[in-house]
């Protein structure tokens, strides 16, 4: 159907309104609920976190005057689920509320439940338009979108480098590639994920807290170490700091006698399968978005399993020169052997600049 | 002093009048003038190529009506010329056509001549304003500036790279690594350089044409092959273009029996010493501007020798992996010893990017 410049302009609050929530919905999705009579905004809500009302109920609260939700539009960014949750199904609320129209964003990803949702407010005679701007909805979202429909989280690989592609010196020494906005602009990809793997090598090395430090951050992303031969340094910062640090293995030997919170995992050729460690996080720990903060060699072994959905490169104005560490260990050798990419993105970052780019999928 | 929004504006377009010159110049500046009379445009010109008149002379021939010159401003986006060269001084010929005011954009960049053109008008009388814009006309001749000062030509380095920082395979395989856009980007860089330079390695491997294959083209920069031990085969295709392809060699013995136009310089270490290089090509060839298109290794060493002023990098869509040849042959052990840079500008070619960079001074 056609949609009138109103309807977007409502489904763009809407998206904006679950943006709010980019850092603290997960495990459920971000949305945003914008409720419309007249022509006039009478109420709006997102959702905040996990065990508390959804977009749509948090929406129809705000509304003062009730009667006037009779015949309303609630514009969702997400299609209101039908199901008894944590919370009430929100379908049910809105049709207890007289809401005459709904229009939706996107349907619910999981294919299981798909349209549920809107059947039942279609069956209450509640007049249902959608998808309306899916595409930017789906983008709020694709982390959860991925696990409903793989079962796989999303996963981002962050990498910082010189202009000439290296990401440490030979001897490891990589303090600091970026300035201190590129830094900064990591803890916003630290903020949004659920999860933020590690290598045992930059542990060992860097030692580092793989913690989120802004102000309003009231949830630490669990923090995951590789560490196949369990080699890790039980007195490391990243234990130190609040929330949970797992260190996965494949020795699972050693793992039983280790004080740390070790993970046991399959092997593969010798190291940890990272196939089963991302479809073990979306699994156990419901993980939308994963973060990689590794070095070349794990970085690479990510890529080359095809398990990287964005990788988002810091680029700094400087050379490193030919010795120094490779941005990615990633063994190629012909031109018809490249790794096709498609960049998203290119911005400053204070004096560095900011690369988005996803594998090509036939890549 | 303070100039008016109308000087800037009439000094904007001789800067754009002088950019049409941009491929054709060499070894002059590129020039451009305005003449305005009671605030409107009465002529215009630009220097075309070298031998025939400069921008101050094309502008007054443009004059229909040669009374209105009296009392007229002239813009000129470099100070006039007092010596007679190839074609009289244009100071006299401003004062000759009874111009007013002479608003200049830049000083002449010679320190042996600086100022004299302006001192000649001032003493006939003429009002002279200035500098003004002087930045903008500096970027337009930053080769010639730098001929005028240094004796050194301005040295672009253009690199083709994957998002890894690769410029080749392993085996030396590199087409193509970016898109039909990047590499008509190149065609512009070329055209407006006055030699090219690249490396006996990239001839044997690739044998390129190293031409301008633009429509418009009626200048083909010199091509100099960096061949310290004389390998090239003279049968390599650069050999056939129209124009003019140097050996730039150490072994002066080899040199003297060569079917080539072969050029013997000193050496450094066993191989051409690359600063001699650039500085006879400023003197005995009067370049400007320098490209160099090489691979991995020869572009390090000019790196390596700070004989680059720019920078420029087309980074492609892609990752070659770590086995891939890098960026620059450059050893460097520690972060405290990389080559700080500037980045100056990163735009999208295609669907690769084009990302410019300056080596910062005291790096």
């Amino acid at each position: 159907m056609d949609f009138s410049t109103a309807d977007t302009v409502f489904m763009q609050q809407a998206l904006r309104l679950a943006e709010e929530g980019l850092n603290t919905t997960t495990p459920n999705p971000r949305v945003g609920c914008v409720l419309v009579k007249d022509g006039v905004v009478i109420g709006e809500g997102y959702h905040h976190r996990a065990g508390e009302p959804h977009a749509e109920v948090n929406a129809l609260k705000s509304v003062i005057d009730r009667q006037q939700l009779a015949g309303a539009t609630a514009y969702v960014t997400l299609e209101p689920c039908s199901h008894t949750g944590k919370t009430g199904p929100c379908a049910d609320a809105l049709v207890d509320a007289g809401i005459g129209r709904l229009v939706y964003a996107m349907e619910d990803p999981n294919p299981l439940v798909a349209g549920r949702g809107l059947d039942k407010l279609q069956r209450a005679g509640v007049v249902v338009d959608g998808p309306l701007l899916e595409e930017e909805a789906l983008s709020l979202n694709l982390g959860f979108v991925k696990r409903m429909r793989t079962g796989l989280p999303l996963v981002r690989c962050k990498l910082a480098m010189s202009l000439d592609g290296r990401t440490a010196m030979r001897s490891g020494e990589s303090k600091w590639i970026t300035g201190p906005s590129a830094r900064a602009d990591v803890q916003k990809l630290r903020a949004r994920s659920c999860a933020i793997i590690t290598g045992v090598e930059s542990v060992l090395l860097d030692d580092p807290l793989l913690t989120v430090r802004l102000p309003e951050c009231e949830r630490q992303p669990i923090r995951v170490i590789v560490d196949s031969q369990l080699r890790v340094d039980p007195s490391a910062e990243v234990f130190r700091q609040p929330g949970t640090t797992l260190v996965a293995t494949c020795d699972a030997a050693k793992a039983l006698n280790s004080e740390l919170d070790t993970w046991p995992l399959p092997e593969k050729m010798g190291h940890v399968d990272l196939r089963e460690l991302l479809l073990g996080l979306a699994e156990h720990y419901q993980c939308n978005e994963v973060l990689l903060e590794t070095g070349a060699k794990l970085a690479g072994a990510f890529v080359a399993a095809g398990l990287v959905d964005e990788l988002i490169v810091y680029v700094a104005a400087k050379l490193m020169g030919s010795d120094a560490r490779p941005l990615l260990e990633l063994p190629i050798l012909t031109m018809g052997a490249s790794l096709e990419l498609t960049i998203k993105d290119v911005r400053a970052v204070g004096p560095d600049w900011r690369i988005t780019a996803i594998p090509d999928p036939e890549s």
